[in-house]
C-alpha cells in the first residue's frame, strides 16, 4: 500500500502520475482540509475536490483546479444578484459543494461524503480527509488575520505573511483509517505540495507525525522547491514566514524526523551532501511536474525506489 | 395601487400581462409560498421565483418556470453523483436558491431576501412573500401524504387527490407589508392560478382573508376553469377534493365572501347568472393567455374595469 499526502494543485499534478502509473487498489490519497471554507453558505474543499477530480480523469490540467472544459453560469448570476464572485466555482464543481453541502447538514462526515462522491466516480484507490473535524489555516498579514482562500485567491497571495495558524487543528482528529494506513503502508509519499499550509496542517492533525515517525514505511518526499524558488504558488513566503529555508533542504528539514529520502532538482545537487547530513537520502532528477508525461515519469521513478 | 394575488405559472401570465401594462410602480404582487421546500439544502420557492423571474423580463414563456436559456449543468452533475435530480433547477435558476438559502442562513427573512433579489434585478414593483414563516403544503394520495412538488413534479400531478393540508399556516404571519397593502389598495385582482394550492394558502394565511373582506379595494378574480376544466395544472383534482364545483362558479363561490368582480370565459357565459346570484359581478372575454398578446389584453381589460 502507497499512501500520498497531499494539497491541491502542486500534489495533484504527481497524484496524477502515480493515477496512471500505479495500481489504483494500491492508493489511498489523504489530503488537506484545512483550506477547507464557506462561500455562499457552501462547504468547498478545494484539496479533496481536486484530488477527486484528477482521479477520475476529470481535473482541468491547464487551470490546475475544478472540472475540465467546466461553465460558470451559477457563479455568473450570483454575481448579478449582488452575491461575491471571486472564488471561481464551475458549474459542475458546484454539484459537488451543493451534495456535500447537504449531506454534512444531513449529519454525514467529511469521510463518508468523500467516498460516496469516489464511488460514483468510479475512483478505485482510497481519498481520505485528513480529519473529519473543522481546522482553518488562518494568515495573519499587515492589514489583519484572514482566512487562506482570502489569501490565496481574493488577495492572490499578494499580502506579506507574518505568520499562519491552523485554527482547530488541537482539538482535531485524524479522519477514520488516516493512521492505519500510514502505519501500514510500505511507503509514504509526500508529494510537492506547499510544506506549510498544505502539508503543513496534515502533520499537525494530533496523531499524523507521531504515526509517520513510527511507520516502517519508507517516507519519501518531492521537493516542491527548485533552487530557491517553488515552481508554482506561494510556498516561499510561507515557509520565511516559519523560518524555513527556502529550498529543497529546508524542505527536508521541517520532515527530517521522519523522511527517509527526498528527490529534489538537478539543478539543486549542491544541496545533497547537506540534506544527507540530515540523515536524508537524497535523489536527482527533474521534478518539474508540467507534463502528464513529467508526472508519470516522476511517479515511475518514486515506484522504482521503493 | 393594484394588489395582485398569485400563485406560479397560471397566475405569472396575467402577471406579465400587468408588467407591461400597469405602471410598475403601482403594482404590489403578493406571492403563495406553501409550495416552497428544499431540494438539495436548497430553499426554493418557486411561485415567488416564477414571478420575479417574469417581472424581470427573464422568464422563460414556453415552459412557464425558470429562467430564459437556462442550462442545467449543476443538476446534470447531481445526477451523475447519485443526487435526485428530478426537480428541474436551471444554472442560473440555481444562484437565486443558493444565495436565499445563505441568507435565511444568515437570518435575514424571505421578504427581505425577495426584496434584495427583485432590486438587483431592476424590478420596480413590489414582491412580497405570503408570509416569511414556513408554511408547506401536503397532499394525502392513495399512497400516503406527500409534499406539493412531490406530487405536482415527481408525480406528475397524477395521483388521486384525498385532502389537502397547510402544515404551519395557523401559526404563520402575513410578511410585512401584505395586510397594509390590501387594507390600502385601490383593487385587488387574484390572478388565475390554482385556488387551491395557489390563491387558497395565501387566503388562508391568518389576517389576509379579513383584510380582503374588509378592504375599501374592489376585488376581482379571473378564472383558472373555462368549460369545467383548468387552462393548465391540475386545480380540478384539488377543487373537486375539497367539495368545490369545477367551474368558474366554483371559483366564485370560493372567493364569494370578498369578490367584487369575476372575469370568466366566453364559453361560460350561461354561468353568468348563477355567478350573479352571489351578489359578484361577471364580465366575460376571452381568457386564455397563452400569448403576450392575450396577457396584455387581458391586463389593460381589467384597467379598463377598475
Amino acid at each position: 500500500m502507497l499512501v500520498l499526502l497531499t494539497g491541491g494543485t502542486g500534489g495533484a499534478k504527481l497524484v496524477q502520475g502515480f493515477n496512471l502509473e500505479a495500481r489504483p487498489e494500491d492508493l489511498v490519497i489523504i489530503c488537506n482540509t484545512a483550506d477547507d471554507f464557506v462561500f455562499h453558505g457552501l462547504h468547498i474543499s478545494p484539496d479533496l475536490d481536486t484530488i477527486t477530480y484528477t482521479m477520475a480523469g476529470l481535473s482541468d490540467a491547464a487551470k490546475g483546479w475544478g472540472i475540465r472544459d467546466d461553465t460558470f453560469v451559477v457563479l455568473d448570476w450570483l454575481g448579478r444578484l449582488g452575491g461575491e464572485s471571486w472564488f471561481k466555482l464551475g458549474d459542475r464543481d458546484l454539484a459537488t459543494h451543493i451534495m456535500r453541502s447537504n449531506l454534512l447538514r444531513e449529519g454525514l462526515t467529511l469521510s463518508q461524503i468523500t467516498e460516496r462522491i469516489r464511488k460514483r466516480l468510479g475512483i478505485e484507490s482510497i481519498i481520505l480527509p485528513m480529519s473529519d473535524d473543522r481546522v482553518e489555516t488562518r494568515i495573519e498579514t499587515p492589514n489583519g488575520e484572514i482566512s487562506f482562500q482570502d489569501y490565496f485567491v481574493r488577495g492572490r497571495w499578494r499580502d506579506e505573511v507574518h505568520r499562519i495558524t491552523f485554527t482547530g487543528v488541537e482539538k482535531c482528529r485524524p479522519a477514520p483509517g488516516v493512521l492505519d494506513s500510514i502505519r501500514e503502508a510500505s511507503a509514504v509519499i509526500l508529494c510537492p505540495s506547499n510544506p506549510i499550509t498544505s502539508i503543513g496542517p496534515i502533520l499537525t492533525v494530533p496523531g499524523i507525525r507521531s504515526a509517520l515517525r513510527e511507520t516502517r514505511a519508507r517516507i519519501i518526499a518531492v521537493s516542491p522547491i527548485i533552487r530557491g524558488m517553488p515552481y508554482s504558488g506561494p510556498a516561499h513566503k510561507f515557509m520565511a514566514a516559519m523560518g524555513i529555508e527556502v529550498s529543497a533542504f529546508g524542505v527536508a528539514s521541517a520532515y527530517r524526523d521522519f523522511l527517509t529520502l527526498i528527490l529534489i532538482a538537478l539543478e539543486d545537487s549542491e544541496l545533497m551532501r547537506k540534506i544527507e547530513g540530515l540523515g536524508i537520502q537524497t535523489v536527482t532528477t527533474s521534478i518539474r511536474l508540467e507534463s502528464l508525461d513529467d508526472r508519470r515519469r516522476v511517479a515511475r521513478e518514486l515506484l522504482a525506489l521503493l
